[in-house]
Order: structure tokens, then sequence, then C-alpha cells
């Protein structure tokens, strides 16, 4: 941690910092420079008690930096290799592509049936589908619940393919850990903080989305209070950002897909569908994605997006996502990954 | 809601969104315009079975506008006169300014005690305080939880002002009902609708604090589901939004206080603390606050900010607070409005 | 400015940075952490050679923070008691609040006297109006140019106001320095260096507009560029910035106003109707500008807003600007300032 | 033009509003709903007299919505097939992608040549290079000026490549008319509508970059200013927007990409230098923009980025450029491009 003075700061303003700095375990080095002194904070910087951000309170103090970031276990230092995480044996992280299709919302047992029949048959690794569903709206259709999880469970037995759907709340866990081989937590709850405990405490995979505003900082903070209560297994969707864009859904943010796998051991896919809110657009950007170093895709299929009961506009058609997995296949190759 | 047709829609295509449009029990208008054919829906908009958002997916389609806000209950037409939510004798929504002032966070119970003194003696009418904490990180202080939840409702009862905390997930409501007078949803929970829709099946006032990237219409859209479970009293905070600037913690939008004023009934307060994220900015932007139309304040009050477990930066000291309160008493009555 | 070494940075590394910071005439102090080693670098930062921007792309370097801000002459720091800004008479920056006020477009001379009545009789001191007019479509009014700042002029100098009028290009200057008494740096132009620069070899005052996403240190650096050519008068104006929200035409961040008026010695006024974007916010939004310490406004008046050539949701009609200023009297007391 | 009338609208306000929208032109048809009475406007949308947006200040109106984008010439409809831009002899926007590549600025003879021969080797197709450089800081290197873009020109005559250079202000048209093969509009003058105006009346190809803050529709209104006055030579530049994340120095929008292939048929590229502000995700970041459908690329290569008078931290070694483009033909073969 720094502690920038302001120019004018007394002798008696940086002794005070000093001695806040050493209470705290710290070694408190005043460096004198022409126009403002700092103090540099030698220490173990993370971890509660440790805290130095408080001292923006105390006079004289112009700002505090931190120099370390403030995850730990996700961090790529310590598995310097990359994670590669199983979902029901498809191996998420590794050099092959994991591409994860299905509709937006479970809507009937001939709707996720024919889904799943679509994405295998297209070339999907994982069935999805959302059987809880976050709209914004209270008057708009809010899922099948645990009624529609055992549809998309019985659709994936059947075709053979390891299913994910999204969990809204705790007191679901114990259902979705029955039922479901990997978990979605969705962009609203990914601050929910007791959530993402919880799931720490399964050893279930878990979808990890980022939020429509974390900052890339913050979406490992998230990742780490999963890791952090004990299960390591955690992939990260990047799902795009909310910008002053209004032609697309959401801004894409591929960047994230590079700096993420610099920063993390983690997994990282990518989810076009919700990152465009376009049906046009999706190809283009899954193709973006794998070249951008993505380990996977998430991509919302409908057998007839014109009757989706959510999300229509950017769900693609079976033959639209064939066409699109056989389009990720020489882009994967050319970046010396296979399909 | 307007369809409009792509420039070389053909008439099939056209067509083809009026049987749509009818099937779903509306009447399709077809207005023929120089370079656009457009259709014009008309019939109840709102509801699951209703929405015609799809129509995009349609060949020949190339936009489709909602003419209705999606919030109904919410909205200032079913009520013109506002609401007025009564907090442990304490009314927000009126002619009297309510100011909740407290900790950031609980810490123990001389502090919350010492707290309770200084905000009392400030001038608040609500006393505010976290037990349970969201932090970013999961090695900070997490709060303490149902013993801090008892310790600030003592300090509460001590002084007589009526209590305000945050829950942050559905199986601490009972506990929450029992010991505090309102309940807070914090940002990350902005959209948490499971929690929401628990709420609204209380009849416990709520403090529904906006998202950091939620839209205007979407925190409308937040209160109406717990508005639509039968729960009137919703209290809408504007705590600062997430944008590009990183001068300041967050940007407050204080355009959203009379702008939300003139479409909903619900009484609206503003927390200049977060807003900023910085101590010295609380009080000028606390008056303007008020000049905006807002029907209260949330300030955060730490009796020593300098050694506060959690955003020690933006919390303001006892004598600093009673400068608040006095300064925005004739800002107040400018806008003819009573402390 | 301090370099943070990566965790595992060689002392080569080490080296090859304290060597690059000594060759640049810094002093380097390497302090040794428990998980990262820092380089403080001591000696004057600002100015071109001096950069150390660079040093991130050496091998073992994290990332290099700057100490200090990078404007000199806009900030407090140089003029601790504030400037005050004479334009045709009347005093920007001091206790009184001084409103500038006119039509969005100068249209005709018929309605460019008739707004100069109505913003007089209101209580305007300044008379605004835009001559030079840039539009996002290059097929929308453009303004009446050179003609249309005769119009201006003459109806200021009629009714006895000092104006204001935005400049769009360098070889206008000549032009404006001539006829206007204060020249308006448009959002769009807020960081075109070029004109920033000719700009202040002049002495006129100059309405320097924040861009649409100028962070605060980038508004007073576009400042800097004014003084830093010789013109000591500048004011700062505040109008919204590009988010997220499409409820209203920008966010109007207040916040800047408390955090300018801590940072730099100039004037800080503010334009609500460009900030809000709608009539209906424009008076709320004028007295929380007031109440946040804004030095004056910028209120776009217009005889007929409904019959606008531009932006005419925003402009007030000048009953309504009337109304405006009688409740902005108050307001100013509130606060210590007067009308 | 759709007009949406408030709830309670009278029938004179609708009346008045259909009076208003005959008086421009237009017809006006009246579409009562159960909840919300319409008028569409039917007519030429487009155009000065014709805008409809202050109809918003009519009593009885709830909204005005527009059913027409505002750009014609830019417009994908105009010529379905895509325009193929010749610079200097390299075409952009057909099947084969074109690189540009050079340092950020001009620094010296030696850097320019040593670049030219760098990107040359590495296979660029036209050299870039920073004349007339925009900072923040008036402090910070303002470039070489016209002697800059002599050297620039030397060195691309030398080596065989054409020269893209940055234009800042209409009065160096005419040098960069004699000395530039491409004028490049940089972000900050993106909607420096003056400027495009002039440069529409050349007949040099323009490569406007998409400024920080600008939309897409916004971009192809600031693209139609430069072709309503004449000049069809304009290909467009994806750098990144602002956001909320921090990491990056923007966040690239490769949304864009596709988007604006969809709806212009003028060339797109990327620059992933600008669009992450770190060299070591600019080649993901360049394979992504190909694989989502860029006609081209913007690199910023250093001979020594180390030692670099501006933006260091993004500029790449000419090894590590040579690498990029050896990396991006397979991905271009595999969208069915070629290099």
């Amino acid at each position: 941690m720094i502690v920038v003075m302001k120019a004018h700061a007394s002798e008696a303003e940086i002794q005070a910092v000093v001695t806040a700095v050493e209470e705290l375990d710290y070694r408190g080095h005043i460096i004198r420079g022409v126009e403002r002194t700092v103090v540099a904070c030698v220490g173990e910087e993370r971890g509660e008690q440790h805290s130095l951000g408080h001292l923006v309170a105390f006079a004289g103090v112009e700002q505090v930096m931190p120099v370390l970031k403030s995850y730990k276990l996700a961090s790529r230092e310590v598995r310097p290799e990359g994670s590669i995480i199983d979902v029901g044996g498809v191996k998420i992280g590794g050099r092959k592509i994991a591409i994860m299709a299905g509709p937006c919302a479970v809507e009937s047992a001939e709707q996720v049936e024919s889904s799943a029949d679509a994405v295998k048959a297209g070339g999907a690794h994982l069935l999805r589908g959302g059987a809880f569903k976050p709209r914004t709206s209270p008057y708009a259709f809010q899922g099948m619940e645990s009624e529609g999880l055992s549809l998309l469970e019985h659709a994936g037995r059947r075709v053979g393919l390891p299913i994910v759907s999204e969990i809204m709340e705790a007191q679901d866990i114990e259902l979705f850990v029955a039922h479901a081989d990997m978990l979605q937590v969705g962009a609203r709850n990914a601050q929910n903080f007791s959530l993402l405990r919880k799931l720490g405490r399964t050893k279930k995979p878990i979808l990890l989305k980022r939020g429509m505003s974390t900052r890339i900082e913050e979406f490992l903070m998230a990742a780490e209070y999963i890791l952090s209560e004990g299960n390591p297994n955690v992939v990260l969707c990047e799902r795009g950002i909310r910008t002053f864009e209004t032609a697309t859904r959401n801004t894409l943010d591929l960047n994230a897909v590079p700096l993420l796998k610099q920063m993390t051991h983690l997994p990282v896919i990518v989810d076009p569908s919700h990152g465009t809110g376009l049906w046009t657009l999706v190809k283009p950007m899954a193709l973006a994605s794998i070249a951008a170093g993505a380990d996977g895709l998430l991509i919302e299929v409908h057998p007839n997006p014109a009757v989706a009961l959510s999300d229509g506009p950017q769900q693609l058609r079976p033959d639209h996502f064939a066409e699109l997995v056989a389009a990720v296949k020489p882009v994967a190759e050319a970046v010396d990954r296979t399909m």
C-alpha cells in the first residue's frame, strides 16, 4: 500500500500515518519527493484487519493506492498451467473447445426434447436451459422451475449431454446438486455473495457469469468467494457489459478473455447470445470469442425462436446453430485448439 | 407496440406479422409510409402471453418498439398524490424530510451505541447500520450478522429511533421482520428477484436501492416485484451508478430524483455517502439531493471513521453530520419542505 | 511515480528499472515488500521527457502508478481563494450566482430579440445563443453562422446583456473575439486540443464544457491547455455525461461540482438543459446545482419551444424560466450565495 | 415518426398534434389503443424542416419515436455489395485483409525508417505514424508536426507502403492531401463536424475512428458528414469505447464489427492497440477482430517500445508484430479471407 500525502502535509501528519501503519503490523517507509511525500507500507496486504484504505480519512492524506490485487486463489500465479474443469465427463479449459447450447428457457417437454436433439446433432457438448428465470418484469414468464429442471435433465440424459441450468437462490442448491451437472450463476447474482459462498460449499462445477457492471477484478473476487469455501470447479463466462451503446443488448467485452486468461487459471467461456442480443451477430462473435482465446461458448438455440417465451431475438434456429459450430471448427484450429 | 418493417418487406411478410399479432388478441393496423411500413398493435400490452418482442425474429421486421412502460403498480398514474410510507412512526414521502443515519457497519456495542447517540443528537429520524455486509472481497469484514442486528435494535430502541438494516438473503426475512423497522435491499441485490418477491409477501417497509447499472425503468420494475406481491411499503433510494468516471466511487444520478417523482408515487431518498464515496462531497450532495426534490437522505456516520472496518473514506464524523443537518434545513425550506 | 514489480521479478529486472529511472533524472528508491518490490521515483514528475509510463513495458514490471496529477495551473493549490472571471462586467466565481440563458440556436432576428427580452425580464445576467451548431446529422439545421452571431450581438447590446456563443473552429476566432463576450467550447470539442491552444492565445473568457466521456482529471487538463497558453479566463461547465441510462439525454454529474471546486480555482457552472434533455427536469436540477455549490447556470430558453429548430424538448418557455430564477433565489441564499 | 400520447390526453391535444404534423407535410394517422393513443406520421422523415422531435413539448404528448435511421448515404441499402476503398493501390473492403502498422508517433528519422522496415518485413500493407498528436496533457510530447509528416512520407515511399496519418485541424488539409495517402480522423475529433465536412470536399481516403462515447448510429452519421459532401472514400475504425472497466485502456467493442457490416457498405477495420492499451492483448484481439469480420487492422509497432515518447505500453516490438501477422493468416483463411 502506498499512502500519498498532500502537498503541504505537516511532519506531524506524516508521523501519524506511519504510527497508524505500524500499529497494523506494517513497516512504513517515508519517501520525500520534490512535491509530495509518500509512505510505502511493507507487510502482508490482504485480509481483514490489515486494510489501510481508511487512511484516506487521515489529515494530510491525499490518496491511498493498493499495490496488490485482492484475489489469491483465483490468481494465475497459484496454478500457472491452468485449470481443467470436468462437467459430467466434458472437460472445460483444455485444448478442446466446449460448446454449451440450448433454449433460453425450458418451456415444455416437447420444446426441450426437440432442443436437445437439435443441439446434440449440431455439435454441442452440454445442454443448457433455464428452469428458473430472472426476468426484469414480474409479469413476464418466470420459468417452469423444478418441473423445468426435471424436463431438462430428462432430455440431457436421453441424448447423452451433461446439463447446465441457472440457480437463483440458495434454497434450491440441494435440488440443483441432485439434478444438474453444472450450476449457472447469472449476471444479476454475480455479486450475491451469500449465494456464492454457499455454492462454494458444494463440489459442483459452477458457471459464473460476469455481472452487467462488474469490473474484471471484481469478477475474480466473486470467483474467490466460491474458491475460498473449498470448491475449485469454477468456469468464468463473459456475457457482455452495460455501456452507453444501445444498438446491441450488451457490449461483449472480448478484451476480458485474453486478460482473464493471463490473470487467472480458471477457464473462460463466452456467451455471444446475451453479449449481443441479436441472433445475426451470434455467429461472428462466437468466432471472435474463440479467436480471442475462449475455452468454450454458451449459445442459445430454440427450435422456433419466433414463438419463444423469452429472449426470442437472440436465439438461433437449429440450422443456424449447426452452421455456427461448423464455422467455429476452422477458427479453433487456426488458434491451435480442437473441437 | 409498433412493428417497423424493413424497407423492402414483402406483402407476405407484412401479413405474417399481422396474423401473428392478431393470434395474440391484438388488432394490427397497417400504416404504409414513404420508406417504411409499420404495423401498430392495439390491445392490452402488458403481461406474459402478450409480449410481442419476439416479432423482431420475423422475416422483414426491422424493429419492435413498445409504447407502454411495463410497470403498473409503481406508476404515478395509479396514485397521483404520492405515497407516504410509515416506518415505526416516521413518515417518508410527505412534506417533511426524513434523515436516516448511522455507521456503514455495526462493529461493536460501544460503536453502535455511540453512533446512535451521535445521529440522534445530530437530528436523524432513523438509525441505520449494516449487520450483514456484502463485501467485494471474501477476506474483508463480513459484518456481525444477527448479533449486529440485535446491537442495532438495542441502540435504536434506547435513543428512540426506528432502525434500518440491509437484508442479503431470504432465509433471514423472519429475523429482520422481528427486529428491524425497515429492510434495506442493497445495490447488488437490486435485481435479486427471488428476494424481492419474498419481501413483497411481508408488510415491512422496504428501502430499495438502485443497482449500479440499473436503468430507471428497471428500477421501477424491481419495485413492481415487491408491490405485485402485496407489499405497498417501498421507498426508492438513488445511491449512484457506475460510469467511466473514477474520481468518485459512483456517479450520483440526481436526474433520477425529479424523474422518479414524475413517474412513480413511491418516495425517493438519496444516499450521498455511497453516491460519492468521499466524505468531503457528502454535505454538498445532500443539499443538492433535497433541492432536487428528494424525500430524505441516507447518511453514513461513524464515531471515528479513521478506524472504521468498512468504507472509512465516506463516513462522516458526528460533528460533520450535525453540520450537514443544520445546512439541509434552510435548503429544505427554500423548496417548501420541512425537517 | 511508483513502479510495482511482479511477484518474481529478478534482481536484474529491478536494477534495470532503477537505471532507467535515474537516466531520466529521478532517484529510484527500492522498497522490498513481503510479496512485491516497488521502486519509488523521486523527482519532478510532470513534463514531456520525464514520463515514466513506458516503464510498464520493462521486463518484470507489473504496473506504474503516478503520484501527481498532471494539471498545474488549474490546480486549487495555485490560487486557494478561487478565480473570479469578468465577462463584460458580469463576475463569475464570486458569491453571486451568474445565470446565462437564451435559445439553443439563433433562428431569426425576431426569435433572438424576443428571447433576449424574455431572459432579461426573467433575471438572466448573460444572453446565450448558438450561431454555429454542431449537429449529429448533416441534414439537421446547422445554424445561421456569422449572421446569427450578429443577431445575437445586436439583441444582447439592446437589452444590456453580455453574450455567450459556441465557437466550433479556429478559423472563426477573430470573428468571435470581435463580436462575443464569452466563447463557448462545446462538449464535442472538449478535447480538440488545437482549438483549445489557440483560444489560450486570446484573452477572451472561455466557457469550457465537459465532454460526454471526459473524466474530471481530463477536464482539468483541457482547461490547462488554455491556461498554459496565457489565457486565465476559463469557466468550467458540467453538462452531463454519457452513461447507460437512457431515460434522460445525459446523466448530469453533480458530484463534479463540489469535487471541481476542491480541485481547481476556476469557476464551475452547470447546464441542466443538456444535462437532462427534458424541460420538466430543468428547474429541479438547476436548484440542485446551486445547492451543490455551482457558481452559475446555463439555461436554454425559447419563446416557443414547440417550433424550435433544435433541442425543442429541453428548452424552457419564458414563464417557466422566470419561475426557475425565482426558485433559485431562496436556494442560493440557503447556501450563502446571492443572485 | 410515431407520437405516443399520454394516458389521458384530450381530444384537443390529439388534434393539435395532427395539425402540427400536417403543417410539416406529413399525414397523421390516429390509432386509438386500449391505454394509449398514438399518431403515426407518414412522409419523408429525414431532413431539416421535417424534424418532429419537438412534438414532445406539446401538451398531452408522452414520447416521440423515430422510425427511420437518419443516415442515408452510409446505409447498406444504397450499396448492398459493399464498398472497396483504394488507398495508394491497396484495396480495403474486399476479401483481402489490409494491415496498417507503424509507430504511435513519428519521433525521428531513424525511428520512422526503422519502423517502416520492420512493418514492411512483418507483412503490413500501409505505414501509419502520428505527426500531429492529440495528447491529454499540454506538457506531453505533441508530435513533430509537418516535419514528422515528411519523415513518414519518405519512409513510406522508400519501402513502398502508402502512408496513413492523423489530421487534427482543417488548416492542415492541404498539407495532408499533398503528402499522405490516407487521412485519419482521431477519436477526439469523431464529432468535429467542421473538420468532417471539409474532409468531405477532398477525394482522399479518410480513416474515421469511432469516438470514445460515440454510438453506432452517431458513428454512421459522422461518416455521413463526409459522404454528403461528395467524398465516398471512408473507412470506419473501431478503436474501443469508454466504459466503467479500468483494467484495459478502452473496451474494444467487436459487436460493432458485424453490426456495422450489416448496416453500412463502408469497410470496417479495428485498432486493437488503442482498444486494449496493453500490448499483451493486441495479438488475441487482432485475431478476434478478423474472426468477427473486420476488413483490416491498425497496429502500433515501435522499434523499441520501452523508450517510446507516447503510448509505450500498447506498442508491439517488430518481432511480436511479425508473429501477429503470421497468426492472423490462418484465422483469415478460416473465415474465407486472404492476406
